[in-house]
């Protein structure tokens, strides 16, 4: 099986055209893989079940990994057309269960499985191409285009692994056996587990820039620990051994479990792991593909919460206190025993890469006196992911990781058995809400009580900050709050007044501004990092975030429902992650549509401008402002509506073009300008007049 | 002589070490060449000398070309510590006559020349050791450090011609011979010249950012013409046949000469080329180190108006209209001859490289039926120079080309015998005013008549015409003219009003309007794109700039110094470039020192405040306004006066680090905020509010 799965490839090297060949071999690699996790769903229909209510059907993200290439590609201007605008919307987002995936059934009518299939080969193609074509230097660095291609390759390692969990989650009667992808036949009697001692040490977390490897925006920075001496299990916490917990009642005992613990258990009614399957009152266990007997000494898989449980049982029981390792504690376990990186790194020495397709004994991979340092199944921790000193957001996948930056996803540490790529590399880090289920288990510690330090809940992010206070912050030089003004306009001139679509939400104050007048307002945007301000400001109550005074000095602004007085408007508001250019079908059927200073930020106006006229119900209003700030940074100039000299030497103008794009289809009511401020410092702040146009849906 | 002078190095390549290696190698090759230069020099003496009265001594350019390397070094902040700061402010500026270069003797105390030499040796050893570590990565890249030695290399490359030809205008006893450097020996009569027909063609001038050989910032972007087909002359024009012309009165009579001509001969009473001598009724020929016999078969060395005093003389003795061939025309020369680029042209195949210390015989370097294409002596052509479309200024060097794009600085083509580095690079292009003498001579044409395009004199540079509007255009928000408001507090709180200088003064509109109350106010600012506009709406009684207004789109706004009012002010106003952070003494004496938005821009702004004081006389005051914008593009984060916590984390804000750091010099007499408001577009502007100081110098 060695070979099946290849190691990433470097950034650096001299030779441009067989780093190309490189690359190249890697993509149909990762192609193939992902392919063949496809292949265990026993027919087209078991495409179309959902493994969990809360997640997408599989065919879902069997469409999705080939459409992130074109999004993320389209999104960085690399190429300018779509192969299939509906694939492309439909299977966009939707991964994680945030308020804002959207993934109610009944909003979506999924392709046939041959249509997807031949979409992929499409996307295979351009791939292809785009590999030994587009330019290239090297390193390959996050600037590169080619960091593009890797970014949607090491996106499909993610969902390898990820599907082959959801595949294990199905009914056994939708999975097949597939050649290739069997489990480890070593099973035994588990080992008893013991305490190893890993001395005080220094811990040095993030990586440079300038390494080697291919990384996700939170590898990145710098983190220096202390760590002191403390005791690490031996073996990751078998089946066997977390046996006696579920005997000894542990799911029935709540002082086991924290709040998030015993929400989790009245909602599941969880007695014991989710992939043991109790029969005639004996546990076995379940594969992806079969019920085996129980085999004790693989590792139990738990979710953070069980495996938290399990270590409050065992400190009640031993009278010694015992936590799930923190980060850190893990990087002292990795100094301890000389951890090297991939490509370095014997796969041979661990379970991962997928050298096998399941668990494996606790006892078989030794790592200097420590088991399973990488490999097997993954290992909760205690801490929260967040950013390390110096983080900063990749623009082309600005929702991968901050939105997981919320002190409830829990980092899982040291890889698994169906992890390869960037998972299994010494410096990625991967997080999950503490009550998911992925190929992970635990280890347990004994260390000095560590207080995982709460992640600020101030928004950081600069330019997320600056629309907060945007639209949530103090007026300055006698300047109305524009989302206010907006919505006023709007409320004003809408002939309806039941479903409103804020388009380009940013952080959501004009969404719930509409809703003082509309039924139902639906606020949208194309980053998660703005789409979590609203939807957090509905769910927890308020928007808290930095306000810059001078230089890198800010002050904290805490703003909330009650003082807007949205209370009692919060269940008319919703909010979505979403592309302007390529609506998901279910967004329609609007008396409004509002785009606030959007269409000069979109890579394609006119796409949007051609198709928004559909999402309109009669006499629906469609609302534009726009100061008309081109920029080649977010639309090629190809692309601009205006603000550009025609081959005749004709001066363009985008009001004169938004008559003549919008024109057979609206009819233009009203025209008013809108002045806005936006505040970067205490002393300097951006002042621009908007242009706001109204137009009417013409009945045709 | 071969290897004398190495070619430069190409810019890609896969072997790192072995890049630093080269362009090591060349940088020495380099400086080596440039001191052998001034051993021409008979003694220390003759360092002090000056070749003509508008040019500074030859000291300063034996320290200018080290200099350069740790100004721009400072400059792009590579390294942070000058190695001699009196040095790299007196040998910073002043190498073309332009109005803001200060050659007055007076204002110099010129150092010893072995201190000078010293110097130089630690700026060498900085060199090479930044060259071997340095980060770089392959292709280097106009944004590479490396590109910045690059730069320093060859720009020493071009002093190493320029200087050679200000050793030629020296007294000959100031000169000695240095083994090496020895002329051609070839003399004989002058073929005679003929006229060969070039094919008509499409010429594309410029060169591509990706290309693999440096390039100063007006060698990039694209311009494509076509030539109709036309006749150049076989030989450059030799001192015989220019001869005819000298002996048949053509420095007397006036109808071969345009005025810029008439008010040359006028000024200089030229009866003859520069470098002829008239000795006992009979023309000699200075070459470098002594006067020979004419050499009547090499190319004459004259200025571009006697040049096209010649044509216009030969076509009224022919009867057929003689011109200089334009940019494009000899673009179609060299496509005609295939002329090959370095590094594949044998440089033995030409007049070049400084394989020969002085020009040799017309009819010596056969390319394909036409001679001296390049090499022997540059060709004076009738072409302005100016930016190709898609010019951009290097940062780095942002007064290389924008101050000779004028209409008064016309191209030289194809090198001379004292060329080499990106002298003699196919797509170099150098210019100078049409009455200066470089190592150059002329071809003449038989064309369609061309009218060269006058060059827009309406300042498109983005960031000066932004400034243009901010300083000279309209108010907008009723916020006051910022430039008349800083005049009007200065001329409120200025004890005596004698001399001002206003440091940093962009586009020069405060300039002016102090002048309406002291005597003498100077403007000085970093950037000659800036420093020119001042000065011109001093010369040429207006300033003509670019509005944006949408996109790209803009309108044309010109300003006279007489609706300004500014008429009887202008001769109390003079422009000069200068750094802030180390100004030459003889900016001093002044009764107000005024910066506006000046100090949140400098690379090191406590260098600035500790000196300034010394500037002031008794009772000077000095006016500091800013927003304290830092920004880590204009100020390392060390250097920020405020605007960061401390190590003990306290917020240091600007405005208490200024009353910390100007405290024991200065007391603090007023302070008020003063707004202003920068257009972008018609819909898009910045609007601020700085903070103004005004500080009274204490006597000590």
């Amino acid at each position: 099986m060695s070979k099946f799965s290849l190691y990433p490839v470097t950034l650096n090297g001299s030779d441009i055209q067989k780093k190309r060949e490189e690359i190249r071999e890697y993509f149909h690699n990762t192609n193939m893989i992902f392919e063949k996790v496809f292949e265990l769903l026993e027919s087209d229909e078991a495409f179309y079940m959902k493994s969990e209510i809360t997640r997408h059907p599989m065919i879902f993200y069997f469409g999705h990994t080939a459409t992130f290439y074109i999004n993320k590609l389209i999104n960085m201007k690399i190429i300018d057309e779509r192969i299939n605008p509906d694939f492309e919307s439909i299977f966009a987002i939707g991964v994680d269960e945030m308020d804002w995936d959207d993934t109610e059934s009944k909003n979506y009518a999924w392709p046939k499985v041959q249509d997807v299939r031949e979409y992929r080969t499409k996307v295979g193609e351009l791939i292809d191409n785009l590999i030994m074509n587009i330019p290239l230097t090297l390193p390959i660095t996050q600037e590169s285009d080619m960091w593009i291609i890797l970014m949607g390759i090491e996106h499909e390692r993610i969902h390898i692994e990820t599907s082959l969990v959801l595949h294990r989650q199905m009914p056994l009667e939708y999975i097949k056996e597939v050649s290739g992808l069997t489990p480890c036949l070593k099973v035994a009697d588990a080992p008893k587990n013991e305490m190893v001692t890993i001395s005080a040490c220094e811990v040095n977390l993030g990586k440079d820039s300038s390494h080697n490897l291919y990384g996700w925006d939170n590898e990145y920075g710098k983190e220096s620990l202390h760590v002191d001496e403390f005791q690490a299990s031996k073996y990751l916490v078998s089946n066997s051994e977390y046996m006696l917990f579920v005997e000894e009642g542990g799911y029935e005992n709540e002082e086991y479990w924290d709040e998030e613990g015993k929400r989790f258990l009245d909602i599941t009614s969880a007695k014991h792991p989710t992939f043991w399957v109790l029969e005639n009152g004996e546990y076995r266990y379940r594969t992806i593909s079969k019920i085996i007997d129980m085999p004790s000494n693989w590792p139990v898989d738990v979710n953070a919460l069980e495996a938290e449980a399990f270590c409050r049982y065992k400190t009640q029981k031993d009278g010694v206190s015992y936590s799930l390792p923190s980060e850190a504690e893990y990087g002292a376990i990795t100094l301890h025993v000389k951890l090297k990186d991939i490509p370095e790194f014997d796969e041979n020495s661990a379970n991962l890469n997928l050298n096998n397709f399941s668990s494996c004994p606790v006892d078989k991979h030794n790592f200097g006196g420590i088991y399973d340092v990488v490999g097997n199944v993954w290992q909760w921790s205690s801490t929260p992911i967040h950013g390390f000193e110096g983080f900063k957001v990749h623009e082309a996948y600005d929702d991968f990781s901050v939105p997981t930056f919320d002190n409830k996803h829990a980092l899982i540490l040291g890889s698994s058995w169906a992890s390869s790529g960037n998972l299994i590399m010494k410096h990625s880090r991967y997080a999950f809400r503490r009550h998911f289920y992925q190929n992970a288990g635990f280890r347990y510690v004994v260390s000095t009580p560590h207080v995982e330090d709460e992640i600020d809940i101030y928004e950081s992010d600069e330019l997320v900050s600056q629309y907060c206070e945007f639209q949530y912050g103090d007026e300055k030089f006698g300047v109305e709050n524009f989302a206010i003004a907006c919505a006023k306009l709007a409320s004003k001139f809408a002939t309806n007044k039941g479903k409103a679509l804020d388009l380009g939400c940013a952080t959501g104050r004009a969404t719930f501004e509409l809703a003082k007048t509309f039924d139902e307002v639906e606020g949208l945007d194309f980053s998660v990092r703005f789409v979590q301000v609203g939807s957090k400001l509905k769910n927890d109550g308020y928007v808290a975030f930095h306000t810059y005074e001078e230089g890198e000095l800010f002050t904290n602004k805490k703003i909330t429902l009650k003082e807007l007085g949205y209370e009692n408007l919060k269940e008319k508001v919703s909010f979505w992650q979403g592309d302007a250019c390529n609506l998901k079908p279910n967004f329609n059927s609007y008396d409004l549509v509002i785009a606030t200073n959007l269409i000069d930020r979109l890579y394609s106006p006119r796409l949007f401008l051609d198709t928004i006229s559909e999402k309109l119900n009669q006499d629906g209003i469609l609302i534009l402002t726009s100061p008309y700030t081109w920029q080649e940074s977010s639309t090629k100039k190809e692309f601009w509506l205006g603000g550009y000299r025609d081959k005749e030497g004709r001066e363009i103008k985008t009001f004169d073009a938004l008559k003549t794009v919008l024109g057979d289809k609206f009819e233009l009511i009203h025209t008013q300008d809108i002045e806005f401020v936006i505040k970067e410092t205490s002393r300097k702040y951006q002042h621009t007049v908007a242009q706001a146009t109204v137009w009417k849906k013409i009945e045709l």
